[in-house]
């Protein structure tokens, strides 16, 4: 009944990035929405943006099961850099904040069985003013290689106005393929093609333009520490679902941002939903709490096996919403390979939209042919 | 969260049968799929239409918690009649197989909890042969009650070629109603304008004149004991849950025909199915096996508390498929009331549709807002 592993290999490949990567949602961390733009040191050593942040995370990562689990991208996001790029035109780190270099981490990170992602810009500048990599593309692209980069994460903020999304993620995806090392590309683009919230805010989307260029994607509004914006997203998703499920697979994935599990809004059954929710829409699952003082209930959930073992699956099939009529219930399904589905139930009811609210339900079920 | 149940039954009365019966979908017994219109009591004397089967299985239902778990109904269906009418132009049953008389099998009933039903024809004669009610309608409907009659099923057969169901089946109604006897009443009716099996074959029925006339409608082709009888009921009832669904409520349901549960053709879990379909369908629970040996998966099946919670909820809503794109796996939901919704995941793949499978899949689980 299961497709042999190799024939959905060989179909990924012809219309997904042309790295051979992601060939199921990658899984990792990505602290922006704990750490953001804290660069601050002096003021708050423990949680600023400096090389013993992101190294004190791999080893809770290498130590507490998270390579075990599959969570092996350990990503920056903005603010790692300097200001401004070196006399040659190089990017380079933050040097107070990065003393140790950028190969130094990923050497340190990949000795952990981890893999290090970093974040630049299309445009002129990152969203936070830092250097952007309009017109260094090639340049950039060698220079994370060369030091061992294997994710990147590229935003969309201050685009010249005479450039064109549509060409300049495509030219890094090209750049990154020449380096020869094989690099994920989490690409913001249709983020900034987006028109809105609605129906038919993702028209101007060229989905097949993205798969042959980027693995995942970035979709809609950042994700905050809220339950609302899980709701919002759960929303958006479930109208969009046309339009989205189709682009999922092996090699491309829809990105609805981070898990803010383990931060502080969702309760237990909140981050349940959140963990079942992001699986079942086949979603890159990118942590975004502080790993070094997780709650034994988050990691409970993201190390799930259950859950694991739908996210796992390698058929890359987006799941899809097929019942809300009744107000806050609704009901998933994702199909799995060996024609297993994972049906997800979910409850959004507005009284659950606490804080720490135990009640909300998120629940898989599977149904089979293996037997009850 | 609950509507106050009076509201409930206030509702329905205005629009379903007139007799403030079947509230909830009923539930008993009915042996057509097991015992036919066997009546050579020579032959097989323990298995032939006859009062000592009817009164051996009340005696089963009183004492193995069938009426306590709301299985009330004891039906009779075709072949209780004497083939001619007595002088006086009455019904009457076979004196051979009911000496005692149909009084004394409602008295034996009522004492037991239970309540009896018996089976007319609208037409000229019953689908075997025996006097039908065409023209005997109000003269047949008092005889009923007289005896202590509880529910009555017209069948659709011998129909005049002049006369109408559209009006026979009415007619009836109002026979039953002038009584004074609440007694539930079953119509074939729209078995008998059902055009095919596919899209567009409900077209001709009217389900506001079936409400306001029946308790209980046959929808479809009479079911056998047979898997594939199941799934194709399982098909059109999905096909055609636009027209069904919206006709169900307190007072008056579509019938699927009977529960084939222990009977021969089905496994444990395609026991499970059936029970489960059936009340998410809010489909009258009708037993047809034989209710003197019956085994105790299926009495565990039909007597499961948890289903028969489903089956009680007093919205009367009839569930929907809501999924059905995975070949052999569907999804079908009922809202009950407090907002709740029950699941059921259902698996129908072809491998299972051999006699006694016990792989095959159907569960139901629950959303709600009482916590996982």
């Amino acid at each position: 009944m299961r497709l042999p592993l190799i024939l959905v290999a060989l179909l990924a490949e012809s219309h997904a990035a042309d790295n051979g990567l992601a060939q199921i949602p990658p899984r990792g961390w990505l602290g922006w929405t704990t750490f953001r733009c804290q660069v601050r040191c002096d003021f708050d050593p423990e949680n600023c943006i400096r090389e013993e942040l992101f190294m004190q995370t791999a080893d809770a990562m290498a130590s507490e099961g998270w390579v075990q689990a599959g969570y092996t991208y350990l990503n920056l996001d903005d603010c790692w850099q300097a200001m401004e790029r070196d006399a040659a035109g190089n990017l380079q780190p933050d040097p107070d904040r990065f003393p140790s270099g950028m190969k130094h981490l990923a050497d340190y990170l990949h000795a952990r069985g981890l893999l290090l992602g970093v974040y630049t810009d299309y445009g002129t500048k990152t969203c936070m003013g830092r250097p952007g990599s309009y017109g260094h593309e090639v340049a950039d692209a060698s220079q994370f290689a060369a030091w061992g980069v294997d994710s990147l994460k590229m935003d969309g903020c201050s685009k010249p106005s005479n450039a064109s999304y549509d060409v300049g993620f495509p030219a890094m995806a090209a750049a990154l393929n020449a380096t020869g090392r094989p690099v994920l590309f989490s690409c913001s683009w249709p983020d900034y093609k987006r028109t809105g919230t609605g129906p038919g805010s993702l028209d101007q989307v060229n989905f097949t333009a993205l798969r042959d260029a980027c693995n995942i994607w970035r979709i809609y509004n950042d994700i905050q520490d809220s339950w609302w914006h899980v709701l919002d997203i759960t929303r958006f998703w479930g109208e969009q679902q046309s339009v989205l499920a189709p682009a999922a697979g092996p090699g491309g994935f829809n990105d609805p941002d981070a898990l803010i599990v383990g931060q502080n809004s969702l309760g237990v059954s909140g981050m349940k939903l959140q963990m079942s929710l992001w699986v079942t829409l086949a979603a890159p699952l990118l942590i975004g709490a502080d790993l070094r003082s997780l709650s034994s209930d988050a990691k409970a959930v993201l190390q799930n096996p259950e859950v694991l073992r739908v996210a796992d699956d390698r058929l890359g099939k987006q799941g899809v919403q097929v019942d809300n009529q009744t107000a806050g219930l609704s009901i998933w399904r994702r199909e799995l390979e060996g024609g297993e589905l994972a049906v997800l139930l979910m409850n959004t009811l507005p009284s659950h939209a606490n804080t720490h609210d135990p009640t909300a339900n998120a629940a898989y079920t599977f149904i089979n042919n293996n037997g009850p």
